[in-house]
């Protein structure tokens, strides 16, 4: 089988993470690539953007043409900014196209949530309401015939990847989440702002939108569901002088007269997870770093009670797992494929 | 006035910095610089093992010499290894001379929590019930008059002050104490071990000692002292990949019908540390970074609440606030110098 | 077609991106995992070794067994440490398999030379005559056929390839060749050595081995050959605080009378080059940097002239084309296949 | 003695280390800072500026006020960008005070250099010829009575120290010297370019402005003064993966004929810089590093000859002996002051 896809926002780091897997994978022909349209972009060789795709890749990055799109791609990838992803997809899906799109702007189902976080009230509603959450752990069934997939954030899905084998279950005291999430500095973009100078980044570290981030009501709309009842967790991330990955501690307290149904937590995630492809559990006492995931699709977690609390840690790559590769992992669903082609 | 001082352990990181503080410091002549003694250590000139100290420094580290410090010596500091120091003490204060601890021999008033901890059992109780706690912020008066200063840990410094205003008027559920900590490479001292090397720390991040680590019962001590209840804080230490510099993310939540009798918690620290010369509150939701007090003495804190819970974030330079440089400010104590003296 | 490989030496640096880069290759197999045998080496699976091979890769890494070898490898990669490869060739050769030493054991010709530079005296001088030098830009007909193949230094490979288009037309004063090379630190392999530590190593440079180290003979050797002149270059090779990568600034001198015969400099680098999969020129007046060829098996070089000097800047990943993707080419190469294969 | 010193450009790197050290300075009172006065910048705390100054100094920063600088000030510190000071300093001599110009203002002698490297023509010529090159190690008695220093480049700093010692006995092939240089980031000041990012720095590094850089003719123009010839040298700048340091590795080759007068090499740098306070000479075979003497006011040097070529590697912090330190051991000179004061 071959998919012929294109990019939309080929030019940002989770567009360049896209060309860099999609070009080792087999079943992929990349057809076209598009900046975001905005601004008065101009056509660019991908290879003077990206001079380490010299010699892999010569296509031409440009402004989106729908009529081209309609000619030549089955799916398209969108990596574009938040708020500019939903002026594409109604198109994209009237054409018939297949559309995964790497922005926030269909992974909220309440747009007044949207609103509040994004600052811009959502143009697509209708889309929005069937649009799919592509995190395979969860929705592996749904994926596998939608039109629209919302590919996850990189924070919730680190942050639910660690919490849903124990909330499912109803073992914890839901008023009681704390996750302190810490990431590189790829999560900001490339985002040409002072605090993201090598001299600013460089030996600091330092929390940032301090319970007040935007990917607090998508972890805890997932969350809930998971769990059937209203969560909310804490939510703080912070930057750390790295390039890539994120890490999770998550903090809860074990539910009032809660029970645990196997042997210990380590079984209850190993088996929760025991079919999937790219989450690793650690053994019991031992933790995951960023270093083992890092240029990976893998998620690695670590649990461990104490007493009545419970301490849990997990780990992806946020432009992989938590961007990229899982957009990649969701097309691979979504054309029947085995679920790793082109990511190991 | 000037103060004769002698270091044993000049050679490890702590060591280091007390010699670059003491060098600038107006009152202060080093007179002896020592190793720890043991496993046959030679004599080196300071400057041979610290280049950076080159027509600066030149005298000579060798093997401890109590005759020597008799004579020369007002006050020693004893930058060494946890279960050495407690080696010197009774020697030096039988020789009456002032000591200041850096390592953790003389925290602990327990001396079964200690053995569990450092997995030794204690060989100096005598002077450890007479040691002095040296956190100036809480310790001042009972520091003047000290013979004997352990100098906290790092990060019960930066946990502690963040916590005590809290604590103190018994605004904060007890039980509900979580401290996220992330440090610099360099508290873990100048250990010759794979996980210390750069490959293996540049681009990681990971938490270790998770909820054991040996500076929660300091830290359990001192909070329970100044709240005047049993504390228990969850206690998660992370390996920053930077040379220096501990931020702590502390979260808790409020006691049932607590009350808060200023106008907010900005105002309540303030008040609380409005007289000290090296904490710094952050206006209200601004949170500090590691960059503002990394080679500083100071510690900043920045705390804002959301609705039952409070997050709290306080950073210091672990080498500094963190151990060297409050050891100088507790010199500068007990000699009734101007708190700040060859600190700024 | 499948290839059967063992890999000897498979926990260190060079053995981790062997397995890395194999388990895509599509036309091979590992069939075993060798440690150095030496030092009562225990056999531990890949996975605990490299944790991030979980999933990947579960074999156990044991103690070389040639009988084993015998039975179940067409092909045998030695990442080796230096003098130790020696031990194990004349014996793989004897059993009738290809190898391909990433040691520097069977670089240099001259047994006296080695031994100057490498301490020990060589102990398989008769298959160090028949050993192909596994640089492909400069040996390809060779490697095809070889038997042994000792696959080139990181400096020697960034160095060589930079410099082999100006010497080969005699273009140079070959008395006035400066080389001055940047390696990130993983070029010191897994050294547990105090000046490999993160803390000594962040926010340093510095030079070591200063026109002394032991890649000089090879790039004198290769040159020399390349020349048909006797070339003695300066080297001096430096510590970048940096995880991968080499970047050499080389500077040399016009030789009197010389004559360009082709348009320009870039266009002699074009030519040379024309047909290489993994050698990429730069435009005249940009040099290369680092990030574009870290972490793939590229050399990018620039080069430009300043009356009569030559400045020429060429960058590798030290540990891919500066050593395990170019054993792969060069086993692609043995075998037939396209010489990209499982490397783009 | 009190001098009163204003900073105009208190704002960048070298007027934040400017700052920092003056603080500490026992004869110097702040009385005021300036910002540029361009682009409509608004007065500022410095505080707010640099929150590491908080509980330190309170002064506001504002728009250059010459009414005030005439009143307060003995000495006025430029810390401006290029082609910015020369607007000031006509004005701050004819009110009489002192000035120390840390931008590339009033460095280059000949106008028509100066506006080949800074594309724009010179304002003030008649100052530029009364100008004191402010390297206290060639021109400490000038500098002594000078009204107007031109503060030294970073790069000109560290390689004119470096090679000083031997073309003032013209030892060197004049034609011959190569200087490959690498600083860190904060060499750049604080530009908001795409270059300057984290992510682009971080594990990177890259040669710039290759062979056309600005500090070329510093460095021609001053080592031509002290060896009597016309020199230029050849000279490659790279950028660093760290924030502060400059290392320069230097190449020449030794003058047909000449004839060290002393027993070697580094007698005869000791001899050179014997009474300098900042600059420290390895042993025999020993090359400095940039860590010992990043944040420091030191210059250290290593040299060795191979046969007929000579190797010389030098290092200072780029921000402070550099830039800032210098300007206070330039300002320490002219008060007649020990020359270290402060700078220890």
């Amino acid at each position: 089988m071959l998919i012929n896809v294109g990019i939309i926002g080929a030019t940002g780091h989770t567009g360049e993470m896209l060309i860099e897997l999609l070009l080792k994978h087999p079943n992929v022909k990349i057809t076209h690539l598009y900046n975001s349209g905005s601004g008065g972009k101009v056509s660019q060789v991908i290879s003077d953007v990206f001079p380490k795709f010299k010699k892999r890749l010569e296509l031409v990055c440009k402004k989106p043409d729908l009529a081209e799109i309609k000619k030549d791609c089955d799916l398209v990838f969108l990596a574009l900014p938040h708020t500019v992803s939903m002026n594409f997809v109604p198109k994209l899906l009237s054409l018939g196209k297949k559309v995964i799109d790497l922005s926030a702007d269909y992974r909220i189902k309440n747009p007044k949530i949207f609103e509040k976080f994004y600052k811009v009230s959502h143009k697509d509603k209708i889309n929005l309401k069937e649009a799919i959450y592509g995190l395979p752990e969860l929705n592996r069934a749904k994926i596998k015939t939608a039109k629209l997939v919302a590919n996850p954030g990189c924070y919730p899905t680190c942050a639910i990847l660690a919490l849903s084998p124990l909330v499912a279950v109803n073992l914890v005291d839901t008023d009681s989440i704390v996750i302190d999430a810490k990431s590189g500095v790829s999560g900001a973009g490339k985002k040409l702002e002072k605090e993201y100078l090598f001299s600013e980044v460089q030996g600091d570290f330092r929390a940032y939108k301090v319970n007040v981030h935007q990917h607090s009501p998508e972890i805890n709309q997932v969350l809930s569901k998971v769990s059937g009842k209203k969560i909310n967790v804490v939510f703080v991330p912070h930057l750390l002088p790295i390039e890539r990955g994120i890490l999770c501690t998550i903090y809860l307290k074990v539910a009032i007269g809660a029970k645990l149904k196997v042997k210990g937590l380590v079984e209850l995630y190993k088996k929760f997870y025991k079919n999937e492809p790219f989450v690793r559990i650690k053994p019991d006492g031992v933790f995951p770093r960023i270093k083992d995931v890092a240029k990976t699709s893998f998620c690695d977690i670590g649990v461990k009670d104490f007493g009545n609390v419970i301490i849990v840690i997990s780990v992806i790559d946020n432009l992989l797992k938590g961007a990229s590769s899982q957009a990649v992992q969701n097309m691979n669903i979504m054309y029947k494929l085995p679920e790793a082609t082109g990511l190991l």
